[in-house]
């Protein structure tokens, strides 16, 4: 396992928090996605064998936000 | 058919605008409800035989988001 940061912008809310959480979690080989809504933080633990970096950012736009790192 | 524009504090985004929209609009009497997130402004249509102030404010308060008029 894997861990990354991904720095997000737009999230305003529980509701923002759970939809990208969810978003990751959906996608086979992410075990783990934490928000921090404050500081616009999503910590993923992924296996690199199971999932590119392009498909973690491609599913957190999907759901309206932008990944700026 | 009556008109009351509720003022509504802590939405965010359209999660939030759409939660608060169908928690009204789930109340039997609301036949519209429609938020600018810009404002805080809640613009619900409603029939007063059927649904009560108090339980409009109750399912947006419901939604996690405080009525203040």
């Amino acid at each position: 396992m894997k861990k990354v940061t991904l720095d997000v912008q737009g999230m305003s809310c529980g509701h923002c928090k759970s939809s990208v959480e969810g978003a990751l979690k959906g996608l086979d080989g992410v075990s783990g996605a934490e928000v921090d809504l404050a500081s616009g933080k999503v910590d993923v633990t992924y296996d690199d064998a199971q999932v590119t970096m392009a498909a973690m950012r491609e599913a957190v736009e999907e759901q309206g936000y932008d990944v700026v790192a």
